[in-house]
């Protein structure tokens, strides 16, 4: 069966064309800037290098059907005919209280979708342009959605609420929902099998650690709380985004600034967090690098950084009643060897004992605790795609049956 | 020597006249509804009962004027002569970074406090009202100011700042203060003495947990972190406040409620936390009693409360590599069984073990461990009061030398 998994954002379209055969990726690439002027398609070959090609893309449709164009080429793609892909697997950020699992797209579906543009106005509305440009250009291709919050469906009230009015839960859906939903699946999951564990024993605490970041607990194989919330605003210090804050901080630099709503959500959103700390960069690996040239503010940076992924996962230890694993992911969770010592140095109290040597990598699955640590830790490389293309498989499976 | 300790709200000032040898109250009251219309004091008479004593106070002069009066009576007073008072004491709610320890009033002091009015609008105000009209009636009795965030002054910066950009610590001074550090200084000291240990080798959790609720993390003595932030809002749920809350979170609602940054800050302070889940009651007594008699949304709000404490004594474990102690104080600290029976069970991770016959008490100082729980539980009653009292002592004494 062959897969394309798609992450339309607002003007960009990620795309993995899967053979599940062996799960082996057949082309990708990521069409961006789209519906601005110089528009391009970054495509990775098949030899690991890249390639930028311009083309102009004024909207989704025009960036579904390059992108097609591209999957039947010769150099790039990987098809003959369209016809070949039996499905093609949605990113979907926001499914609200509405879904709490991937399906099939229906009417209905889409519907859903739309009605909750307003909980996450740029994701959604990219999501469901690409969804209608597929749908457009292969009306007969069955299309799925994965969302990025389903995995944390299983939150209990008391912590996915905010003390707020409750009819504001009613009437305008404000409650947490979580993101990197699929990131913390898959890396729970994998996990287990790597240590060879059933997850339904298990007290995981997985920190998916990039540009956005979020830490959850897992218990017994289901999400009991993370750090996201309403928006992927909430919780760690992220490269641009500010995390926790006093909420009366939001209202009073609102008047200091002379920012409506959105614009002050927007600037906590973009230029906050470590950039906002830093002056420098959202970007980890240039603060390390301004850190041990002696910047003050990237060595600030990087304390605030640690210390608020340190507290999350003392958070969810006691959420838990302890720790069994804690899992390390995603773009810095996966490469910033730093992050990871500091946040697991001095947590013997929960039994942890990092290994030197072990933590001294990036990017692959292995353990980086010491053998007699209580605790593991473990760096699991993400890999949000493959769960789509699987969720996608098995529910097309289910339908032809 | 004679302590007069004031704490002067926006329309109430509660007074306490203490005779430093041994410490005793003389005398005790609250003025309340200063500046509107049935205005009156509650005096706490010698033998504990109260009376309320109807008096016309349109401004904080005539409050503390009134307030001398009843100082000078025969039945509610202790005093036969205003000069006895060696002293004034006030507690002062932001301290902002000028303040890092109680100190005697002067003109540059008086500053620096209103200068700090755009942090704590309303309580500063009503602190200088209250000193100005002290220094009006008695020009010749030195006052003495105790800041509420002096006792976490020993925060660290990547523990008291947001992730915003830095410039705005710079030029608003927006950072984490916290609250309620007389309270917090007064159980940490108080609990050291208690069980016999020196405070300098202990890690503490003190948990405030009154109608405004903060815990704070004391290592060797020194408040590393604390819940409370820019403002009394962060944190826990409380009785009437949100705490914690995503940011994005409150521009939504903005935007959906179309109100302004201060409509809304008032709003998450006086219309959130337990009262907005339960629309019941601010006081938990009331909604402990809900609850038993089954009402959901009272059961609901005890679980968020019990359970957004449990995370942050974990988040304090984890910044202080474990936990020695924990305290409990305040109203609800003090005297709510369920909430410190719910919020500690569970937790034998950190080496908790409760005494459930121990912890079934209310008001007075109580180790409610078990005497094999690694970790100390322990009940001790706060008194801001004496602190204030005695840090004045101690400054006037200096003063005198």
């Amino acid at each position: 069966m062959k897969i394309l998994v798609l992450n339309c954002g607002s003007s960009s379209i990620k795309y993995k064309l899967y053979d599940m055969t062996g799960e082996t990726v057949l082309a990708q690439g990521n069409a961006e800037r789209i519906g601005l002027d110089e528009a391009f398609v970054k495509v990775t070959l098949k030899d690991g290098s890249k390639e930028e090609i311009m083309h102009d893309m004024p909207t989704h449709k025009e960036g579904v059907k390059f992108v097609f164009d591209l999957l039947l080429d010769s150099k790039y793609g990987a098809l003959k005919n369209l016809d070949e892909i039996d499905a093609v697997g949605h990113r979907i950020v926001q499914g609200g209280d509405l879904f709490e699992k991937s399906c099939i797209v229906t009417k209905e579906v889409e519907d859903g979708i739309e009605s909750l543009i307003d909980l996450a106005p740029v994701h959604n509305a990219g999501h469901l342009r690409g969804l209608r440009a597929v749908d457009a250009l292969m009306p007969h291709t069955p299309q799925v959605v994965v969302f990025d919050n389903a995995f944390h469906s299983t939150m209990p009230p008391y912590a996915f609420l905010y003390a707020v009015p409750y009819e504001f839960y009613e009437k305008y859906h404000v409650r947490r929902y979580g993101f990197h939903g699929t990131s913390h699946r898959y890396v729970s999951q994998r996990v287990c099998e790597m240590l060879g564990v059933d997850i339904k024993t298990q007290k995981i605490i997985t920190c998916h650690i990039g540009n956005g970041a979020s830490v959850a607990a897992i218990k017994n194989g289901k999400v009991i709380d993370t750090s996201m919330g309403l928006t992927p605003l909430a919780g760690l210090m992220m490269g641009s985004r500010s995390g926790d804050i006093d909420p009366s901080a939001v209202t009073y630099l609102m008047e200091k600034l002379g920012k409506k709503p959105q614009e002050m959500a927007d600037f906590l959103n973009k230029e906050s967090g470590v950039l906002g700390i830093t002056g420098i960069s959202s970007d980890m690996r240039e603060i390390e690098n301004a850190d041990q040239q002696g910047d003050p503010k990237a060595h600030l940076a990087l304390e605030m950084y640690n210390y608020r992924i340190k507290k999350y996962i003392g958070a969810y230890a006691a959420a838990m009643n302890g720790v069994d694993i804690i899992v390390w992911t995603a773009g810095v969770g996966e490469n910033q060897i730093s992050t990871r010592w500091n946040v697991c140095s001095d947590m013997d109290y929960l039994g942890i004992k990092m290994d030197k040597e072990r933590n001294n990598c990036r990017g692959k699955e292995r353990i980086l605790s010491a053998d007699d640590s209580r605790v593991k830790v473990v760096l699991v490389p993400t890999d949000e795609e493959i769960v789509i293309a699987r969720d996608t498989q098995e529910l097309i499976l289910e339908a032809r049956k």
